[in-house]
Parts: C-alpha cells; sequence; structure tokens
C-alpha cells in the first residue's frame, strides 16, 4: 500500500510505501499528516504551497458496507486552517484496489490550464483538457463517461472551483456516475480549481487487496458486521427516510435553521421533512427512489432520488443540511424548489450548508425575500455566470456577511455552521466553536445523543467525545452512519483491520486515532494563525435568544478553552488517558 | 483634565478625572488604554461592545505648531485588531480647550437612527438628525456650518461609515471647516456609522488651560520649538511641494505601487509629482494653494488646494498616498482623473490608501483597466449607490480579494499597504507585517532614513525604532512632520510637557511612552486572536521579484518574529532598556 504523489506543474509522480503504523489508517488522517508535513502554515490556500491529498480508509475495497469514504485534505480558503472534508461515492473503494491509500496533488498548472488527473495501477498522469474548461459537473461527467464508460470513478471540479470560489467543494461519483456525492466543506474544490485540475480520474476494480481479505475469518467477519450494521434501527430508518428524518427532529427541538438563524422552528417544517420527501418520491415514481447506496454493498442505502413533477430526476440525494439551509434557512416550503437549487448547487460545484447560509445573509441584507425561490434561482444563476454578485453567492457567508454589513452570519472559524443552531444543540455549537474544521456537523454532531440539547451540562464533554469518535470514523474512511449500529463497539471495527492487515490493535485505538488526528489538525491551525482566541461563535448566538423558545447560549469561553486544550493534546485528558472519563 | 464618555444608548454621559500620569499623555495612548479597558478582545468591532475613542494630545490647544492632532480610536473591522488613526484639523486643539482629554462614544443606537454628538465644556449630548442620513461629507459640512457657525469641529461620518463599509475613515474639518483631514485607516469610520453616529461637533474656543499654559517659561519654549520647527529643512520643503514630493523619491527606489503593485517605476510619474502638482497648482491660480495649514498655527504648512482646469477647488490636500494608490497604482497619469477619485472619496468617507488599493485589485480581477479614470469614478460612483459591486469598493482590498479569488493583494492583517512597496523600502514592509494596526505606514515609515532600502541589513531595527517613535509622537497628538525638525531632540517635547503639566520628565519618556503603547496593542491585538503568525507579508511579496529592479522580499520570519517580541513588550531590549542599542 503506497502513496502516491504528483508534481502538476511537470506531471511527474512519486510513490511512498506505507509503514505499519499507517496500513490501519488513512483517510483524514492522511490528510491532516500529508497537509501538516507538506504546506507551511502561513500558505495562501489558493496559491503554490497547498497541496490536494485524496485519501481513502483501510477498509475499503473488500466488500465491507460504508467503509469507502474519500477523503479530501488541504488547507482552507475559508477557514485559513486545515481541513478535510470527504464524500461516499466509489472513490475511497477505487484507490483501494489501485493499492494506493493516497493520492496527492502537489503544485499547479499555470493559469488558465485545466488538465484531468487520471490514476491507475501503474500511477498517475496528466491529461490536458482545455475542451471541458468550464463545464458544469453534469455535463463533465456526461462527457467523460461516454469516453471512459464506467471503468473509472471521477472526482469532480465544477465551475466555482474553477474559478476559485471559497465554497466549492469537490463531487465524486456514485455507483451511477452521477457527480453528486459532495466532499464539500471548507472550500477544497477551489484549492483544486486554482490548481488547474478540473477532474481525477480514478480506475475502478483493480486487484489490490490487503493481506488477509481472503482469509476465511475476515470472510466471517466481514458477513457479521455487515450484518450488524443492515439489522441495525438506525439503518433502517435511513434506508426509508435518508437523512431527512433529522428535520422533523431538529424543528422539535427548536433549533432548525429558518430564516439566517432568526428562528429555531420553520412553519412549512411538515411540507420539507423526511415524510413529506418520502410522500412525494412515492407519488411520483419515475425515477424517484427512497432508499439507494451511494457505495457498491451498503446495506445502511440512505440515498435518495428526488424526482420533478414530471418524474424525472431532479436531484440525488437531497440531504437533511440542504433541505434546512437551502429550504428553512430561506424560508422556502417547496421540496421542488429545494431540490432545483440543490441541483444547481451540485452542477456548479458549490457545498449546499455555504451557499445556503450566504443565500440567507444576502436575503437578511436585502438582495433576496425569504421565501422568494425563484430569487434564490436567480443568484445562484449568478455564480454560473460568474458576475460579481455571483462571486459573492460562493464566496461564502463569512465573507458576504463582511461586504454586506450583515452581523447575523451564522459562522465559525469562516465556514457555515450545519443546519444546527448552536442555541438548540449545544453540543454541536460547541463542535462548531472549537473545532479545527471550523463550523462542521461532520466533526461531532452530537443531536442524536440522548441528552437535553438546549442543556449546557454536559455539552462541552459530548461534543468532544463525538469530534474524538467522528475524528477515528473519517481516519479510517468509515461512513458516519456507522456509529449507531457499531460505535459503541470499536472492536467490531479494531478486528476487521487486525484480520485485513496483520496489525494487532485494542479497542482502544480509535479513541487514539481520533485523538492524534484532532492534535495534529489543532496544533497546524495554531501556527497558521488560528489561535484558542478563534474558537468561538459569532456575537450574535450570544446576543439573541432564539426563538420560540427563547433559546440561550450560555457555554462559556473557560468551558470551549477547555475542549480545545484537550484538542490540542495540551488537556488533562489528553496527556493522562487513565484520568478520561 | 476629563474623559468624558457618552453612552449612545441612553445618551448618559460620564467624566472621570485624569491621574497624574495620565496628564503627559492623550492621542494613541488613550485610545490604547480605553479600548483594552472596554472592549473585549472578541467583539464583534461592528457590533454594541465596540467603541469609539477620540482623543487628543497634551499639547494641544496653546499655540504650539502641530501638536494638535486628534486619535481615533477602537477595535478594526479590517484588521480585527485594535486600531488608531490620527487626523489634523482643528478637533485636538478643540477638545483641549474644552478640558476634554477623550471623548468616548460607547454602546449604539438603534438600527437606522442617525444622532449628532454635540460636546461643549459641560459634557455631550445626542441631537437626532434622521435630516442628515446618507448625506456626503461636504453637504454635511455644509449644512452644519449654516447652523454652527464655525464654532464647532466637525468629525463626519459619510455615508460609507452609515453603510457600516469597512475602508470608512472618519473625517475632521481643517481651518476653513472642510471636512478633509481624514483619521483614515482601519475601518473606524464605519464603526461611527453602525452605532448612529452621522458626526460629532466639538466647540472650538474652550477656555482650558493647562496649569503652565501661561508661565513666562513656557511662552519662551514654545516660541523656541515653533521657530526650530520653522526653520527646520524638511518643513520647508514640505510648505512648497507638500507630501507629494514623496512620489519622485519612491518612484525612483523603485517602491512606488503600479499597476496593482506588479512595478516600482510608474512611466507616468513625473506627470503625477511634487513638481507637476505644484507647477499645476501655481499655473491655474484661483483656489489653488501650494501650502496650506490643517490646524491653526502651523507653521508646516504641508496642506494644499488643488484647483480643476476652471481654477475652482476640487480637493484639498492632495498627499502622497492619495497620488500613488489612486494614480500609479491605477496606471492614472492625470492629476485631475486623481483629483477627483479623491474628491469623492472624502465626500463619501472612504480612506483613499484601502480603496486605491481595491480599485487595483478590481482592475487586476478584470472589471477595470489600469489607466480608466472613467471607470475607477464610475465605480466610486456605484459605492455612493451602495450596490454590491459599490460595496465591494468600499470592503478592502483584502475582502475584494477574497472575493475575486486574486492573489496579489497588497495588504497585511486586512488592511491595505500604504505606498511603499515592501520589496524596496524593506524597513516599511517590516512595519506592515508587525504593526499592531496591521499594513499602515503611519505606524513606522523609514523611507526618510539616509539607509540602502532594498537591502535587508539594520532594517528590522530601523522599523522597530520607527514605530516606537511614531507611537510616542501618537500618544502625544503631534504631527509626524515634526521628526524631522524636533525627532533628535526628545528633551524639547519633553520639556514643553513639563511646563505645561508641571510633572518631571526625562527625555527617556517619549520612548518608554512608545514602547507601552505598542506593547498595550499587540497584546490586545494577541488576546483577539491576531497572533505573531500573522505578522507576516501575502505571499505574492516573497513569490514575485518587483520590476524594473527585481527587489525581492527577504526579510526572515525569525527577524518579523523578533521586532513583534519587542512590540508585545518580550523582547530582550524591551525588557531591559539597558540593552537598547
Amino acid at each position: 500500500m503506497d502513496n502516491l504523489f504528483i508534481d502538476l506543474g511537470t506531471g511527474r509522480t512519486t510513490t511512498e510505501r506505507l509503514g505499519e503504523s499507517d496500513l490501519v489508517r488513512g483517510g483524514r488522517y492522511a490528510t491532516a499528516a500529508i497537509v501538516q508535513r507538506l504546506v507551511p502554515p502561513s500558505a495562501d490556500p489558493l496559491g503554490p504551497r497547498n497541496v490536494v491529498v485524496l485519501a481513502g480508509g483501510p477498509l475499503a475495497g473488500v466488500g465491507l458496507t460504508s467503509t469507502g469514504r474519500l477523503s479530501v485534505g488541504g488547507k482552507s480558503p475559508l477557514t485559513g486552517g486545515i481541513k478535510e472534508a470527504n464524500a461516499g461515492g466509489t472513490a475511497g473503494d477505487s484507490l483501494a484496489r489501485l493499492g494506493w491509500r493516497t493520492v496527492v496533488l502537489t503544485g499547479r498548472r499555470p493559469p488558465g490550464e485545466r488538465v484531468l488527473v487520471v490514476v491507475d495501477e501503474s500511477g498517475a498522469h496528466l491529461r490536458p483538457c482545455p475542451e471541458l474548461a468550464g463545464l458544469g459537473n453534469f455535463a463533465l461527467a456526461e462527457r467523460l463517461r461516454a469516453e471512459y464508460g464506467s471503468e473509472y470513478t471521477l472526482v469532480a471540479v465544477g465551475p466555482a472551483g474553477e474559478a476559485g470560489l471559497a465554497a466549492a467543494g469537490a463531487a465524486v461519483t456514485d455507483i451511477d456516475f452521477r457527480p453528486s456525492r459532495f466532499a464539500a466543506r471548507g472550500g477544497l474544490g477551489a484549492v483544486l480549481g486554482t490548481k488547474g485540475v478540473k477532474g481525477v480520474l480514478i480506475k475502478r476494480n483493480g486487484r489490490r487487496r490487503p493481506p488477509g481479505a481472503d482469509s476465511p475469518a475476515f470472510r466471517e467477519a466481514r458477513r457479521a458486521f455487515n450484518e450488524t450494521v443492515r439489522v441495525s434501527g438506525r439503518s433502517r430508518a435511513l434506508a426509508e427516510y435518508g437523512t431527512a428524518s433529522t428535520l422533523a427532529v431538529v424543528d422539535h427541538l427548536g433549533g432548525l435553521p429558518t430564516r439566517n438563524f432568526s428562528r429555531g422552528r420553520f412553519e412549512g417544517a411538515d411540507r420539507i421533512n423526511g415524510d413529506a420527501l418520502h410522500e412525494l418520491i412515492q407519488a411520483r415514481g419515475g425515477d424517484g427512489e427512497c432508499s439507494h447506496a451511494c457505495m457498491a454493498g451498503c446495506v445502511i442505502r440512505c440515498s435518495n432520488v428526488v424526482p420533478g413533477p414530471d418524474g424525472r430526476e431532479t436531484v440525488s440525494p437531497l440531504e437533511y443540511e440542504t433541505l434546512a439551509l437551502m429550504g428553512s434557512n430561506l424560508g422556502l416550503d417547496d421540496l421542488d424548489v429545494i431540490a432545483r437549487l440543490n441541483r444547481l448547487a451540485n452542477d456548479l460545484g458549490l457545498d449546499t450548508i455555504e451557499v445556503g447560509a450566504t443565500l440567507g445573509v444576502l436575503a437578511e441584507a436585502g438582495l433576496a425575500r425569504f421565501g422568494d425561490g425563484a430569487r434564490f434561482e436567480e443568484l445562484l444563476g449568478e455564480a454560473a455566470r460568474g458576475t460579481v454578485l455571483g462571486r459573492l453567492v460562493g464566496s461564502g457567508c463569512a465573507t458576504a456577511g463582511r461586504l454586506l454589513g450583515v452581523r447575523r452570519v451564522p459562522a465559525a472559524k469562516g465556514q457555515a455552521f450545519g443546519a444546527y443552531d448552536p442555541r438548540a444543540v449545544k453540543g454541536t455549537g460547541v463542535t462548531f466553536a472549537t473545532s479545527p474544521m471550523g463550523a462542521d456537523h461532520t466533526a461531532g454532531l452530537t443531536v442524536f445523543a440522548d441528552v437535553d440539547h438546549s442543556s449546557k451540562e454536559g455539552q462541552a464533554e459530548l461534543s468532544l467525545r463525538m469530534q474524538v469518535a467522528r475524528a477515528a470514523y473519517d481516519g479510517l474512511g468509515l461512513c458516519a452512519f456507522l456509529q449507531s449500529a457499531v460505535g459503541s463497539r470499536p472492536q467490531l471495527v479494531t478486528e476487521l483491520l487486525s484480520l485485513l492487515w496483520g496489525v494487532e490493535l485494542s479497542p482502544e485505538y480509535l479513541e487514539a486515532l481520533g485523538r492524534e488526528i484532532l492534535r495534529v489538525e489543532t496544533n497546524y491551525n495554531r501556527a497558521a494563525g488560528l489561535g484558542p482566541e478563534q474558537d468561538r461563535l459569532p456575537e450574535f448566538i450570544q446576543d439573541e435568544p432564539l426563538p420560540p423558545f427563547d433559546w440561550r447560549w450560555d457555554i462559556s469561553v473557560a468551558e470551549l478553552r477547555a475542549v480545545a486544550e484537550e484538542l490540542a493534546g495540551t488537556g488533562e485528558a489528553a496527556r493522562n488517558p487513565r484520568s478520561r472519563p
């Protein structure tokens, strides 16, 4: 198992054999370690010294469910710190089968050039592709599918990434070659785009296998693992309603982003929640699917395919975060409008969370009316046209807020909140404030814990626990939705790792891995100038109680600092594992 | 001598008697100390917790030349750190004569409201002024002059400040009630504007006097001081050519910002330098003046009045920084065009340095052609109209660069460079990188030192020395142009302070004062999240040699860190005054 480096300036590749300890970690561990090694903390995120790391996990490619996520890492143009965003689709499995744990893109093409990076067993080469410049993700995927068939996975950079817009993500194709699984957050699509990369094609169905992949013991463990996940309650809920089922939960808690985070419940929630989406898909038939897998062999199948009124696919998937940020947050209660906005963002290659939050800030500034879907579609059209207004739409809500003089800007470290108002879901608010990833719910979501989310009690500890757990999963390429099924039994995961790679691991390995990732990331950020003083939420969160329940943000700076110290590896529990609760 | 606090929410005022040590310091010392005391480092610069401090110096109002500058301080929306900007005009003298060392504006009006703050001997009161909302600075001054005569000094907030644009400054009226002496930098006009303050009227000609003001010893010292300044060589050069004389110097060094800092010499320099301006003013007659005083009694008279082709005043003053940033930096070699751009910026209340740099970035992004003055006038017109494009023009070059995806952005800590390319004038580059003020030439200009500015030798020490000297002057309300006349004789200043206030001071007082100001500011910034990692210049400065002499930036990070440590008070010389060179 190797890391593959390609210098975009020259096309030269080098490889590096993984040491034994690196065999059993990848994903976000690999992105953190390689960015720390190669990118000076002072580097301009859109300059030549930044790199993009694509990394799969050590359990990918061998028929385990939900283990093939692709981590994309680099220095973020949104936060100015280290960033990892991961996506489903087929890239993680494909990389593993080629024998590459990571593909690392260094340097850049001369301005204006576009290349495809084509990766197979033998390495990688650059293919100039001026003819693809400016293509939307859907047209790009269609063109490349026609040329390469389905033998490749595509990591696609849309026009937003090419234009260097800080809200641009990277899109990974799913099992149907749909470029719609997004490593969305942090602007890594802009890093790829400004390097001149229009796409990375990764050959599928390579033949490399970890040493233990064909042993009877592993096969049995794999069968048991997949079955455990399949029968878990949350997996079944996800299969039926997808992540959209979360909307009613968060609305109930009074933490659903509504009209630019000015309320926590939305009067139109019933029209855009999981039930409504399920009904719409079932009633329309056609291309619609309530349950769909983004990776081969996934038994959770949380994804969906949403048809328009004519039964033809509008978008896939439509997720909770998008329903909230591009729905309730914009005062929109029409699933077709939200689905169209989502498709537009996907085609441009923009993060729906960041753009939804930005459109909310624009509405607050008077550039749109909440509830006016046509206007929001028009604003995304401006982004497609590359106007100044369009660049504003695609540059993230923090920049938009600064430019427009809006105080109610839902961002931490320059990145938009996920779809959980910190005042109502306080543990996730702690994550937003302290995570080295900036405000990012995937870095430590707490909403499914059985606690009083509006009480400050225990939220700092809960956030820390979830941040460690999520970092560990991200460091193994695991889907977060495995957590409810096997999160309490880390030995199920370490056993699989041991059987595959012949490395003995204790069940404590996961926590140690999660902490190590967070330590590297947090200290990188400190060297980049993101100190503990930046571990905070915007002032409006402290100043405005959140209607209708008037939830108030009451987590102290000292509590946030304590979490940050743990993340940096300088806290009590980080230094002394035996003192951990 | 008191500080006067006014709560903008309630209109209530309180006063505070100065302690003995504070009698002999004010200006930037007072802004730093009061911001540190009142503004939490995490405060939103445009939120209710920020304050604006207006502070005069301890030598103001008693007939000394060039001692009546007004410091304006607060937390900056551009840098996110502490900020002081100071201006000439009549405010500093007026405050002193009322017995107020500072006027401190806390809290804010409800959104949309506008007030005038009227200050006299008895205190301050708020006067609602909805009828003045949106008025340009010139119309505002005209209206208030009609009402108040010339009995008041006006600190004016233009439409840019009202709109919260981060490049907005505060304009102080000169002896002719022209609102054109700018506390320009750092966006403090936006802080005033978002608090609802449209202007501060300060009664002139109060009768308060420092205890020693009428002693024969002070009178004699005053006469000698004014005469020393009057006969100094640099004063005479400034009187004849104003600061415009600097243009030829910096062009000669190859450090004149040209077409967005892509060159250091400008082919049109001869058409916009001090000689050209002098000739134009002399040839046209009319309202023109080559030498004009901004404060009563100033013997330097560096200011000028620039007439248009019809002999009527276009702008006063036209300064070197504007000639460079709005001239060569935009490829413009027509003094009339530059003067008109300057007037437009003054009317809006925008910092010409920040806006000039921003227009350069816009041109780099293709939104204007270098040399196309009409287009730049049009872009300032957009700012006046408050469009998205106009807000981009007024939000500072760092935000513009981020939005437009431009890498060549001449800013440090979010604020545009003054008119000295760091690669050619390296000591000033060290100041840009390390000053707690962000990139700000007034915080430590080195260009008049007799050194090789393109060599790195001794530049860090030179910058530090100038930063300390400038902070001391700013802390006393002194004009920087006193430096060449009396800078080498600090005892001339301390003697005046001692005679006026009856406080014994040694000549070392100035250096100690400068260091104390920098220590407070630097440590405030660290608490606000601007650590030493932010003490750097943008990547393009390191990556691109500057034509035509191919000057390279070669000051090391370690040298910058050493300066930052001295500024923070933790360096060797700061801790041990006897070790100072």
